[in-house]
């Protein structure tokens, strides 16, 4: 057996890790998930130890947890580590690609340590003058996911009026400010005035709506007499609805995620009640996963990492302190209690 | 006053036509539609008299009736003529693009006679070898319906997967016969043993579902087992469903229309419940009308004049004798019973 440098006499790496036990029915209940601890093995060739720095919450992990034959990747296994974006640090690579030390992300595990192949693994330079939440938060997911279903999908004008739901959630909050850096107008939807006001006096949008306070589709008669160019849908249900009913003809709706549907078990009788306007409104409603761009981030990369450093992309990140929490966190963003991107530090920074 | 030729002596000419007295509620309803005699009053400059030959009846008339604020033209108003598409003969013209003995079609009442300022008046050739209620049942509506929804919207490569909705209805029938002259592989669904033997045997379909008689999405699996790239969509509701649960990654829908939710009053809470497949799939999902196309007629017809000529497009119609019966024809439409393109002849052939 090799020795490695962490094999420090007889003592053995041991990674704590969420575990999938159950699949969930509606709001993740306890006994889900439960933290198991397991011993790392020596590397084979070609594998590397990652140390995970960050793990990245998104609405979706729900979605991974059921068992649903429609779906875009196949479920966690039960008994399975659960899935998740992790940003993390080499601490032992027998894979050419990447060295110790260095910044990897990807597709990995709720766990303190992976062993990895390096498949869906990405190095990642450490971006200057980006603190590393906010470069992780920003670039692994949801500026992706903003950049290339407002641009790609969505393909916007300058001076469409684009509407963005769950505005003020990290993908949301990307996508609007990127429709306003292009030369939309741009209508965000969000809920409670703390992130409303966000929106509008940090983020810069023309006009906010508060979905907790006031009516979608009067407010959006009213910011938008002339109706709706482009949607970029992040809920689903009433709001989907309320957007719907006032498209411009020929507009496209740009759907990104469907969060409102996800806690019901079943993904189904959540269609919305306007489709109608499919036909009536002449719409293009086009899906996308971003998992489908991954060889294209360099091109979001290469205009998200200015913005970012120029700040005129503004990212907001909730960092939750240590694994134990992770469960906890991630139910918080189906209640929309975060505010910014989620995210649970799970070691140091290097 | 300028004499015509039909004052003969102090005879004014009278025309019978159905008006709009009630909304209807659900089925159209007795008494939402009367029969009305009016007089039809001297040409003025620039009007046509026109005598109606054939009255082409379409689903969306049904959308036509009700008063609904999202719809893709204005209702009909209460009190006024009812709106169809028409094949007339010139019988008068003050209209230098209209000659006297002439055929047109275009948007028209249901009516005897009609005048018309020309506007959405189409002057047609009696195409050569062609039966007049196929050339206009086939060329009117539903040829063009089937040939922008499948192509510019759709368009479909040879080898595709298509499956067509209501495929045994006049725009699905042209649709996937169109679509199996392009070289596609075509599954079409239609409801009853008739239809389906028709579909198969006359129009050479690749294969049928009897959504009467077999579960659709069992059958999509059986005749498609690698999934559906498009979907040539006339129905909604279940059906809609349950090809949405079976497209292929990537796969588009091209929304025709959505028959089954036009008798519910309101257009609403029949949205797809596998609506969520947009994103897994990744699918395009779009609306059109064919009214849009109007200046691109003409492209259609190059195409569907020879195919029809030469019985590579079959098309049938269910001609109905006299205006009185117009109103019971087009509820027949929505259960299913009529077997083909339904119009109703209102005067003679000239």
């Amino acid at each position: 057996m090799e020795a490695t440098a962490r094999n420090l006499g007889s003592n053995q790496l041991t990674s704590r890790f969420w575990r999938l036990d159950r699949r969930p029915q509606e709001n993740i209940e306890d006994g889900c998930l439960s933290v198991q601890t397991e011993t790392i093995a020596p590397l084979a060739e070609g594998q590397v130890l990652l140390r995970n720095i960050y793990l990245s919450l998104d609405a979706t992990n729900r979605l991974w947890m059921e068992d649903i034959e429609e779906m875009y990747m196949p479920p966690v296994p039960l008994g399975a580590p659960m899935l998740g974006f992790t940003l993390a640090q080499v601490m032992e690579s027998r894979n050419p690609a990447f060295k110790t030390g260095q910044l990897a992300m990807g597709l990995g595990h709720w766990s303190e340590y992976l062993v990895s192949d390096g498949t869906g693994l990405m190095p990642m330079d450490r971006p200057e003058g980006i603190p590393l939440p906010l470069a992780f938060g920003a670039l692994a997911i949801a500026g992706p996911t903003a950049y290339f279903g407002l641009l790609d999908v969505g393909r916007p004008q300058p001076g469409s009026t684009v509407v963005v739901s769950a505005a003020a959630g990290a993908a949301g909050s990307c996508a609007a400010q990127i429709a306003k850096i292009k030369g939309c107008r741009v209508i965000g939807i969000a809920g409670g005035a703390e992130k409303c006001g966000w929106l509008k006096n940090e983020a810069g949008l023309d006009a906010v709506i508060d979905y907790k306070a006031e009516d979608v589709l009067a407010a959006l008669k009213h910011h938008a007499p002339d109706g709706i160019d482009l949607l970029y849908e992040n809920v689903g249900g009433d709001i989907l609805d309320a957007s719907l009913s006032h498209m411009k003809l020929g507009g496209t709706v740009v759907v990104c995620g469907l969060i409102s549907t996800y806690n019901n078990g079943h993904l189904q009788g959540s269609g919305p009640r306007m489709f109608h306007n499919v036909i009536m409104k002449r719409l293009r409603i086009e899906g996308f996963v971003v998992l489908d761009y991954l060889a294209r981030y360099g091109e979001a990369w290469a205009e998200l990492i200015p913005w970012l450093r120029e700040g005129r992309l503004k990212f907001r990140v909730d960092v939750v302190d240590g694994l134990d929490n992770a469960v906890d966190a991630l139910r918080s963003m189906y209640t929309g209690a975060n505010q910014g991107k989620l995210m649970v530090q799970i070691g140091s920074e290097p």
